[in-house]
């Protein structure tokens, strides 16, 4: 059926089959706007149900949502001095503020009587312009802690882009606390990675590792970024996001300061964390297959499709009939159905499409099922499909939709499993890194020996791990003390 | 109590009362960047819950959500003649795509090598960047119609601003429709205002009228503009939502043809639609008193505040014991509560922050009360109270919460109706314009009468009623025939 799309084999051409996915399962598309996309509804609805348990998640922390500026004044950009240099070179700048007819009749113009005093940034992440309102709104530890969310655009001008992965536009959540102590800051921190990592692994399945960033994978501003790490099928690593502890630095640059219980002053502690649009990418590329997307059942849009069989309206308005009854059956149970009983299609155009969707089960039900009181249970996960009696079928579905949740997380943490190592020697380390997959090696903990890894192999420390094996060992470039092993590999 | 917040009462200043309002009910505040507010977590709760029944309405009748860039590019704009019109005068436009450091070493700079080489325009509206995308989208009538809507940030430059009414940037969702006929595209258009009106009327108990706007006030690039009007407590008129007809002129724009049924091609015809959070700014000021906020309880943060009455801790903890009893009840019956047990603030303290805050009902439990099995009641739209027994007052004050609901609709509903008259000459316009509300008159139907009236009484057509008395008769200012009596105000 897939190869009717067209969709690129994997072994092909890994690239090109995400990109032929996205757009024919109907994402996403590149719109007229250089790097910036368009996300279709069925990309929608996914980023949709992905929201809605962040923000549950989020609520039940403690969190409130909250709404700033789109733009951000240059001069507060440069307030921070990493942070500015960290952005500085993918900002879009608004200069002026009005169109006027050209005098030449070419249309609209650039009224250069409407140029700003100051221009204004859109905004790439909100740290400078949160953090000049919360210097109005922190008096004493009593106003303390702060915890507060936004779900916003922002903007990064990226020179090369990818549907999801790296646009210029994408749509995100970033957190932004305010905290009277290093450890409490600290505390929110990994507690916000935390919910990362259970989002990732119990709503997308997809294993993550937990760790922290080296200091020249850090975000511009931040003391030290924590952050989840997916592997995706063709060996590479994945940042699925970041969590950061940004100490005082924020608040000393806009002077925030706080009465401590003690009755003393002090700066304010920050966090930042955020995930993004992107989820969306990193979850196509750790499911799919050549025959289309895999969703994992919690994040689908629908979770069941049913189709009829049927040569007659007669028997179309018998299978209807039944149909209504499973339907409410299921939603009874609180199970997402689609029933496509559109007369302009074929099943077997129905079977490839769905199939393309992802839609975890598909249900077909024809005549001689109705007769015989049974239906064909389809899984796309294992592209299995089993003729079923159609007594409690609901409550088969209901369970089968759990197996598929976990078992989609099985195989994805099986494979990760399977591409894991441990590397001992440089030499090695540039044999394996052609392979794909995670390598766990020893590293000096300079930025030296780190830039040079990625120069030489463009493999990159994606983390330090918060788990797992924790023995020192010796650096395998250098030879030089290191306290663990840590993750690299390449990376999107 | 609300004197202590120093809330400027209305009839002093009205302006002034709602300014206070929405800063001391820390609803929104004015951020560094001129024009663009920042959505407090009060304020934003509100919009949240704005959101979900508005969506949940847009899902019910077959509409989709999707994300469409922030950008447009500069001859987009142009490509519908009056809608450049309308928006060339406040647009935002994006000019360059990096900063660099200053050289003379003040912070940075606006790269000039980084020049666009066709200017964005943050979009104040999203028609012409979705139009060019639907020419992809439909070839044949089976792609028809096409039902979405945006949840999106938009940026217009206000020159005079005002919270929520008012803002350069602002939050709202966009509908566009694309159509195979021109009677589906009304029917759509009808079908929304609908919405919006069922809405303002179910949800922020606020009545208002539907109608059509004169050509003058209609959207730029469109055939006709619905919308729904409010009344505000200072006799205003409010532009609540629209819901526009834009017949074939996107589609010829962007040359968006499809394959009728009959087979041959046709232009597609559309819809769009939209409401903002200037909904909020509405609902504060259709309610709210000299006390505070007055808000109706389906969009309440939360419908219901328990505060304790305490001396010892032990009271405390007793009060504590039953009030969880009381909060497990009421949150099985649907209600939302906060239970405020914060030992750092006094009773009364509590008493006038939820007033201003308008929470719906607050119940107030002292030690006296768990003796006699009782608690106080108190309603913040009627500023009653009562004490009542405790038994079953989940039951009450669930329908409390209804009969608050309809309350607050009835009498905004009553106010409006005390100040809407019919006004048969110009004359006595004059007059009774100044006393506020609504004035239905004859009118001649042409801008110039329009205008006229404008220049001359501050008045505007806020529409032509769809319903109510349709007697023809003549032009209050020119003698002229008129079809109908129209709607006129002073307006926000």
């Amino acid at each position: 059926m897939a190869e009717l799309k067209e969709l690129t084999p994997r072994s092909v051409d890994y690239s090109q089959w995400y990109q032929d996915l996205v757009i024919k399962a109907d994402m996403a598309e590149n719109s007229a706007v250089r790097g910036c996309m368009v996300i279709k509804p069925y990309g929608y609805a996914i980023w949709e149900k992905m929201q809605a348990e962040l923000d549950r998640m989020f609520k039940e922390t403690g969190h409130q949502n909250a709404y700033f500026p789109l733009f951000i004044p240059k001069s507060f950009l440069s307030k921070e001095a990493a942070h500015v240099e960290g952005f500085a070179k993918e900002c879009a700048v608004v200069t002026h503020y009005r169109l006027k007819a050209d005098p030449n009749g070419n249309g609209v113009i650039v009224d250069p009587a409407a140029k700003l005093d100051e221009e204004l940034i859109v905004r790439p992440t909100s740290e400078t312009i949160i953090w000049s309102t919360y210097k109005n709104w922190i008096q004493s530890y009593r106003d303390l802690p702060l915890l507060i969310n936004q779900w916003a655009n922002v903007v990064r001008w990226e020179m090369r882009t990818r549907l999801f992965l790296r646009t210029t536009e994408f749509l995100w959540q970033e957190g932004h606390t305010a905290h009277a102590t290093e450890k409490e800051a600290i505390a929110e921190t990994k507690q916000m990675l935390d919910i990362y990592a259970t989002f990732a692994e119990n709503f997308m399945a997809m294993p993550v590792v937990k760790g922290v960033k080296s200091p020249n994978e850090r975000f511009a501003g931040a003391i030290e970024t924590f952050c989840i790490e997916g592997l995706m099928q063709d060996g590479k690593a994945l940042q699925a996001g970041t969590s950061h502890f940004l100490g005082q630095n924020f608040a000393k640059a806009f002077d925030v300061t706080f009465a401590t219980k003690e009755g003393t002053r002090d700066y304010v502690w920050a966090t930042s964390w955020g995930v993004s649009t992107r989820l969306i990418g990193a979850l196509i590329m750790c499911h799919s297959d050549d025959n289309g997307l895999v969703l994992p059942p919690k994040l689908a849009p629908y979770q069941v499709v049913i189709i009829p069989i049927y040569r007659s309206e007669e028997q179309l308005a018998q299978i209807d009939a039944k149909v209504a009854e499973i339907v409410s059956k299921l939603r009874a149970l609180g199970v997402s159905v689609k029933y496509d009983n559109n007369d302009n299609k074929k099943p077997g155009w129905k079977f490839a499409e769905y199939e393309l969707k992802g839609v975890p089960v598909r249900l077909a039900l024809g005549a001689r099922d109705l007769e015989n009181g049974t239906i064909e249970v389809a899984r796309r996960d294992t592209l299995t499909k089993e003729t079923r009696s159609i007594e409690n079928i609901e409550v088969y579905i209901k369970d089968l939709l759990d197996e598929i949740q976990t078992n989609i997380y099985q195989k994805a943490f099986d494979y990760r499993t399977s591409v894991t190592r441990n590397v001992d020697s440089y030499d090695e380390f540039k044999v394996e890194i052609e392979k794909g997959g995670f390598l766990l090696a020893h590293w000096d903990g300079t930025a030296e020996t780190e830039e040079l890894i990625k120069a030489e192999t463009k493999a990159t420390i994606r983390c330090i791990p918060l788990e797992g094996d924790m023995t020192p060992g010796k650096c395998m470039v250098t030879g030089k003390p290191s306290a663990q092993r840590v993750y690299f590999a390449r990376a999107y």
